[in-house]
């Protein structure tokens, strides 16, 4: 018998104390919002292994709930061959990787890449090489250029490139990268080609093949209004036996996903926001409009955009010395402008932070992204 | 632009047909089913990544919701010294035999095994030895002593064994290992020991110590009731090193766990529900007596209960040639018995199959179980 020392009540009452009636300004978190029709299906499926009710063998040719044409229909919204379900945009990556390349490849990859390109690659132990900036400093502009230019140097060494690696729009500075020129240039080589969609599938419309991906991974609690953790991993035919390679003692088990990946409530939250994904990347255009409008307002009054101008996606990064100059005679310090936001009822910057600052009104109503920026600006003039 | 193909009707008001009312007798699905905590909780969290309010940079690390402090207490009540979050046991398993072992190791492993500690062993290239049963029919008993037999054979072919691991529990006749047994030898031969608790952390109490374990994988959906996917992987220190390993490039990052894993809605339900387990678990002996009462009531009426005697654990599963009589000349065929099962309200049992049935009483008060046996038994008398 184990004698626990523990304060079980810390485990009631779990609430959110951001509070559901703010105006939530966190690029990672506004397109991951539910629709009240994905929160309804949770009520349905909230439980375990709900989603396993009438399966037979595997998540991904599950007919009810619609598994399997979900998989089809996003595969084709995606305009890619075939697609899986993930745990995240991480986890795809990593599936990749472990299951094309071999101990020892390098992934050639941008220097804005998300941490996780780099993890999922250690992790695959594999090795890296970045390509760098056209401009470093205030664009931060990736050189696309230069993925030849590293490709060619690897090669010269006699390394071997098992995957080419960009991030659609970084979570840095929100830069979106020409993927089809980086594109057009792996398939010209030959070598595989990822692209990291976490920031764009679900908040605008992304054409694979197009854009000349053998994969693309997304991510659903980032960009397709659902629960975390889910994701999807597309590809292409070409790929197909790596990727969904069977295991040899039970041969209707894909190795890759372990049997199963996203087996429960957050597959179910992606399939009920599909509808409103399909509809929402059509106004993409409109959103845009949004960012470029806190773009030009907050720049009035002494904020600096970082990233490549205008801007073509609506994480937003911003340098801020006019907060950085109130921080230091305000007594809350950096904390002010967290607090002022908070008595707006506006949440999701990160707190004690004022030199630089990100943000996105992504999803929001006119009225809100005004009011969002009327109130920075009266923050402003009110403190300094 | 894509053009799309799809009829997005069909993820509008998703719902699960088997109908909440229903006394569900599937075992895959009884121990995960939400108390109302995990309920309540569900509505604060379920967008996106809304566990992320306040994250410094790992999702173990965070304080609120209490991740942290969650992670020290389960491994309190798994007598371990560490935990991690995972999306379930079988990410658990791979995470442990690709941070261990290396590649062509040897898994030693009960013939009862679960497909994915297969298939973990197979994606992180590692070789499985078998050990077999001391009876096969009627029992599938395992052979523990077989264990050191194994490893002999193998280390004397001057094989290295990785890892040695054990189902507790397993999902074909809910057969209970004397884990102690097989941790006591493998800490003599001073091999790593792997005990997957899918079936018993979150149902029955389990000590780690005690057992010997140096790993621990549980399951939040199968068996702590929890949302689907996510489980915990508690181990003991002294392979923290290699478990917890950072990036060499991100230091705050686990690559093991690809930065962060569980990082959403399923371990809010982990932690809500914590509390409802940890009191649970107490009533073990009374969820015995349950099980084995459906045993010796059914059994009476012509059902012959597989597997160890008397039941150690609420998976049942019965041979019954008297269902296969039936549905020789019933035209429903095999169908007939969830047919008329759900006429009265209960599922979970595999629609058309009538040689073999699975299914667990497990968590229903004592008149539900009494209404399940004599719905069977009045199925029976009615159809024979």
């Amino acid at each position: 018998m184990i004698f626990l020392n523990i304060n079980i009540d810390k485990y009631k009452n779990l609430s959110r104390s951001l509070s559901r009636e703010f105006i939530n300004l966190n690029p990672i978190q506004r397109g991951g919002i539910l629709p009240k029709e994905a929160k309804k299906a949770v009520y349905e499926y909230w439980d375990g292994y709900s989603v396993c009710d009438y399966c037979h063998g595997r998540l991904d040719e599950i007919t009810y709930p619609p598994i399997k044409d979900f998989l089809e229909d996003i595969a084709q919204f995606l305009n890619m061959d075939l697609a899986r379900p993930t745990h995240g945009a991480r986890e795809g990556k990593f599936i990749v990787m472990h299951a094309i390349c071999k101990e020892g490849d390098y992934v050639v990859l941008d220097k804005n890449a998300h941490y996780t390109s780099y993890v999922s690659a250690e992790r695959a132990k594999l090795n890296v090489a970045e390509v760098g900036y056209e401009e470093e400093y205030p664009t931060f502009k990736i050189n696309l250029e230069g993925y030849k230019e590293v490709v060619d140097n690897l090669e010269d060494k006699g390394k071997n490139v098992g995957l080419i690696l960009l991030t659609h729009v970084d979570g840095e500075y929100g830069n979106l990268n020409n993927a089809e020129k980086v594109g057009k240039f792996a398939k010209n080589r030959g070598i595989p080609f990822l692209l990291n969609c976490a920031y764009t599938v679900g908040r605008m419309p992304v054409d694979g093949k197009k854009l000349k991906a053998d994969f693309i991974v997304a991510s659903g609690h980032k960009s397709m209004a659902s629960s975390a953790p889910c994701g999807i991993l597309a590809f292409s035919e070409e790929f197909s036996d790596k990727i969904t390679k069977t295991s040899e003692k039970f041969p209707v088990k894909e190795v890759e996903m372990l049997g199963c990946t996203s087996r429960g409530l957050p597959i179910i939250t992606l399939m009920a926001s599909f509808p409103y994904i399909v509809e929402r990347v059509k106004k993409w255009d409109e959103e845009l409009k949004k960012t470029r409008y806190v773009v030009d307002e907050l720049e009035k009054i002494g904020f600096k955009q970082l990233g490549i101008k205008p801007k073509e996606h609506d994480l937003i990064k911003f340098e801020t010395p006019i907060l950085d100059e109130i921080a230091k005679k305000d007594k809350r310090k950096g904390f002010f402008f967290y607090d002022e936001l908070k008595k707006r009822g506006i949440g999701g910057i990160r707190a004690g932070v004022s030199k630089e600052v990100k943000m996105s009104v992504y999803g929001l109503e006119w009225d809100q992204v005004k009011y969002v920026v009327d109130s920075i600006k009266q923050i402003i003039s009110l403190n300094k």
